[in-house]
């Protein structure tokens, strides 16, 4: 299940509402999980044919409405009167864009049906807003599909949390080093190029004091060639040893150590500095911490089809006695971060949170 | 990754020779692999159009050359003076169906090109019979990929043993049973259900005496129902420690145990009784010692996305200390047994030997 590209239907196609929003639904999963919410939106003509469609492709892209509106106007499409489905409530506030709200309405749209009630206190009131420009405003339509969507990050908001994403590189049998602690590389040089891929729209990484003397890290996002790519996440390493003022690569910009094994305090530091989106790289002390938690919002779990047999674990022991204690994941499958990807001689699991 | 079925060109197409014997190729990875070698055929015209293709679905199936006959009769298409492009060299022998040398002569076959030749004492003469016949022949288009799609058949066929398939059904990290034992389930309904449809294109199916009495498995293959599906294969337990008249569920009938830990004992003994096919369920000492003899010809890993942290490992210590003593696996992509497949809840990882 490689990367699947969303297929529009034609311009001028009747859509009924369910469909249209199911639509919208599906252009949302062509983002990706992050700082931002899963939204996408849809644009139907008064009497119901489809004219366009946009989605949200991750903190500090067009959001969804404004992608849908983008993709009219550069295809000449007139959208007064029109009827807008969306995923969650159009946001009033300007953060990195500006209110999707004051744009819907500037554009003429007439009605808008939203899934979900926008519930972060900064980007709610755009239905209201919306109201009082004379837009007609609807809610719920396939609001548990679209609240199952983003499940998780509205648990990280209500949290006043980063959005955390957690990479584990191992073997088949669960191991991410043999005995003698060798782990360059278990993974070939697609399923690495691919972590990179995911430092780069991160704010954040943070690995622990024993990863960081131990592996030596650099924590940067780099291309295939190994140079740094434009973005740069703050590297972070947590624990309670002394660094000894060394940092990651030698290099003492963008580099933080909080002393803690705390999680939490890991957290409130990076949202008070601002990070929106936190990938944990290990090690697997600190991926437990993170899980004991319950703040891991996704794993991206890279396997080698390699056998070891005996080595350093990618999950510590968690104190699990019997099945019934089981930590329950779900593959997590969206249109360009598939559950299961093939990446060279590797694989990539995605994984959401299960059900408790 | 889900099953890809087969697209075969429109009626009439012009093939090159490369093209056509590159479907053939295709075709063939449509079958399974076990007791027989993966094999396609595909039927041009004199001028290279295509007419027909077909390919073996495995032991007791009509063979790809036979397939490809029958697609013709089917449609009407007459295949006097034709050109069949097959990625085996046609068997000459009247197994548990008829010799393909003969039904390809028989249909009025000008031209049989094969990729690779059949060095089974058992099969082979195929080619020599068609030339007697005054079918043109050619031989070794495309025969690396061949070659490499039935590498580990070919292997087995020369050391006369069984085709042997492992089943393993862990969690993301590696573990069969958490630390108490229990074991039940790991996997969904799903991967189960599948783990029973491979049970039954089987001929035998083996598990250590420590797993016999752990688990008191049935060993039968069984539908969603849990009724036994019409093929039983042979129920084997290996190992040294005494049964006491114990059988699996119970029953006397279609169950062996060969005392002993040698899976070359085992292997031969099988081999003996006219298994061509065994099937490997555990426990991890078994699968261990038939790695360790380089017997294992392909792997079906289920994964359940769950995380245990400790229990009992799929693979017990193998003695490796350092990565570079890693064992490797390749993911093994064929159309209708993919590399990667989605079961319910849970993943399964098609896997076949690395190159050493």
């Amino acid at each position: 299940m490689n990367a699947k590209l969303l297929h529009l239907p034609k311009h001028g196609t009747y859509l009924s509402e369910n469909s249209a929003m199911s639509l919208a639904l599906e252009a949302a999963s062509q983002g990706v999980r992050g700082a931002n919410p899963l939204v996408g939106a849809v644009i139907c003509d008064a009497e119901g044919r489809f004219l366009t469609a946009g989605w949200h492709r991750g903190a500090g892209t067009a959001h969804a409405e404004a992608d849908a509106l983008a993709n009219a106007r550069d295809r000449g499409i007139d959208v007064t009167g029109a009827h807008m489905f969306v995923t969650l409530e159009p946001c009033n506030h300007t953060g990195r864009t500006g209110p999707c709200s004051h744009a819907i309405a500037d554009a003429g749209i007439a009605s808008v049906t939203f899934s979900e009630a926008d519930r972060t206190s900064q980007a709610s009131g755009g239905a209201q807003y919306l109201a009082s420009r004379g837009v007609n405003v609807e809610s719920g339509l396939l609001s548990t599909a679209a609240q199952k969507l983003n499940r998780r990050w509205f648990d990280t908001t209500s949290s006043a949390r980063p959005w955390v994403s957690a990479k584990i590189a191992s073997t088949l049998d669960g191991y991410i080093a043999a005995a003698d602690g060798s782990s360059q590389w278990i993974t070939g040089a697609e399923a690495r190029l691919d972590g990179h891929s995911i430092r780069a729209r991160v704010d954040a990484i943070v690995v622990g004091t024993q990863t960081f003397f131990d592996d030596q890290p650099r924590l940067t996002a780099r291309d295939a060639q190994g140079n740094n790519l434009p973005h740069q996440p703050l590297r972070v390493v947590m624990g309670e040893r002394k660094l000894d003022d060394k940092t990651a690569d030698g290099q003492p910009e963008n580099f933080l150590h909080i002393a803690t094994r705390n999680p939490r305090v890991v957290l409130a530091e990076l949202q008070r500095r601002g990070v929106k989106h936190l990938l944990i790289e290990g090690g697997p002390t600190i991926i437990s911490a993170f899980l004991d938690a319950d703040a891991v919002d996704e794993i991206f779990w890279y396997q080698a089809p390699k056998i070891l047999g005996t080595g350093k674990s990618a999950i510590p022991d968690l104190g699990i006695e019997t099945l019934a204690q089981v930590r329950r994941w779900e593959l997590d499958d969206l249109g360009m971060t598939p559950a299961l990807t093939r990446l060279g001689d590797d694989l990539r699991v995605h994984l959401a949170p299960g059900a408790h």
